[in-house]
């Protein structure tokens, strides 16, 4: 089965979701600054999740891009990758408008949390389709991001409940960490074309 | 004609059905538990939808990759569906913002109801059009779960009367039925290329 | 210029249309018939429209399957064509949930129309393209459906004016000409591959 | 790294920002012309913005054509365009709702300064990735256009503030500029395939 199908349905996915996180927006009914002012924090959780998603896009495009066949666990694993960051959205929304407080900033935490379990799977299951010989297998190697991030939400998640700009500095501090593009898959594929 | 864009038109449709079925959890203006317990059955509804609509791509997936060529009967037969899991969405967020309640629970029975029926109006499309050697009606075979589920939904009706649990159970497992891929297409293809 | 990117992102487009639509069937509160009643007329125009935006998918499909090259016009008599389509929700769900009252009915007439106006311009600027021995030219032939659509629509709103009713059945008519496929396009190529 | 998914999933993204835009012309609860008049403002702000996305899709669309390799850094200058872009129907809503007052006006501004700044960012590069040589750098040549624009928003945004209208003026006047199509591209292009 080819897998250019389920590269476009993430794709579609992935699009609509950092599309529909603009919705939480909502249109204020003045036109002065006053009106403005209290939607900055949901400008600013939007923008984190635009990143967070981003990311999501990109690494998610290195790994099928070294991936060689897809099996039925491929397609459950990604579709269950899907529906945490489908959770984004509302996680955002529920932060922002609440001016980062302890709970939302926790539930924030626990999506990133699961879809980062959820990554860490769907990667699993595309190395055990490849077998022993697996590119991808070496190019992921210790994979530390891939490890550090959860336990840094675990921590954020902790966190937040002292005070949720406590758990947003560590949200930020992991997308900062992923928005250098994982180049270790480009730098293996490269050396086996070589 | 070819088959490519009917596959990415429905991706896309089913990419946004199981992305925009989200927007029906909304965000609550509360950040404490108390405000969060009440979308409890809305998320459990929306986990439900997003295995069927993921069972359906899923499915849809293997259907169209078997199959050979387009006519418009298929293209229509096609729209039938995601007419059908269009509705999903409003069916999900009703029966979820009502606590399972018998009605809900009843109608949502019924859009899975249709759109089982219009999968199976779809396969016959194809079939139709492949003729009498048909790959996929080899593949297909007696087709067991395509005819149970029908039968499965229409007792779920019947019994979402008696109680709306009642019925989600059912639904439950039909799901669980189908979250093991269909494989019977793709072992008949392996079969005839071998 | 390829033509790929065109059809994917009107793919897209046309998709969105077709789903974000029946975000209009909003969530009743109640769980008896009672409160579901009330959504019965926009249940019904969502039908139309959804029918309506698959007539277009498909022959639009059909239109670029034969064109052979993509000018800047056509691209923006595309655009054109998506613009008018994109008011369809909007003119759905007013007409629905205003059950099918006079102006709204009237809005959605006009809507059409201009969809349909500008359909014939992108079919004219892809011909202008091809040239004078223009397959699709001669594949539209006398395109008496296409001539015919307008002149329906703007007698479906001078009625709209005595009854609403009287215009929804004339929209009901146009959609039933055009479902039956448009195979000319496919008898013409078929006939020079001969 | 190939370049297809990636103008797959901008594709995705304006295909639907160009359409949720149209969910900010909310439904009216009444039926007569008077409920229908006060969206006129919110009608013409979705029409200038879905020229602009228009176009934004159309450039696009060459530069990509053009583009022959793309970098880690190519694709977050994509998602910062797309980022930029994504406030756009915020603003349009904001714009229109408020009948052209002077402070959404001037956001409105501020949000296609920002998107031509990083639409040239993007530029910058995708050149920069094909070197030297670069057939896109002779193909964007001056770019007058391109840097007429931003000069022309600031201007907006400061006339934002003695009224409105005279921000719009000049925004309906960039689009209207860049309505003719870059054919610089494919000229260049075109000159060297010979």
């Amino acid at each position: 089965m080819g897998k250019s199908r389920l590269e476009a349905f993430s794709d579609g996915v992935l699009a609509i979701i950092i599309t529909i996180m603009v919705l939480e927006l909502k249109v204020p009914h003045g036109a002065d600054l006053d009106s403005l002012a209290p939607l900055m924090p949901v400008v600013l959780s939007y923008v984190l999740s635009f990143i967070y998603v981003g990311i999501y896009w990109n690494n998610h495009h290195h790994l099928l891009h070294a991936a060689k066949g897809i099996s039925g666990g491929v397609l459950w694993a990604n579709l269950h990758l899907l529906f945490w960051l489908s959770l984004l959205p509302f996680a955002t929304g529920w932060m922002g408008e609440n001016h980062f407080a302890q709970l939302p900033c926790a539930v924030y935490g626990f999506v990133l949390l699961m879809a980062a379990i959820a990554y860490a799977l769907l990667q699993r299951c595309i190395i055990a389709v490849e077998g022993a010989t697996s590119i991808l297998k070496r190019a992921v190697g210790a994979d530390w991001k891939g490890k550090l991030s959860p336990v840094i939400y675990l921590a954020a998640i902790g966190a937040s409940f002292e005070a949720g700009w406590l758990s947003l500095a560590l949200y930020v501090f992991v997308a900062a960490m992923w928005l250098v593009p994982d180049r270790r898959i480009e730098r293996v594929i490269a050396g086996t074309e070589t």
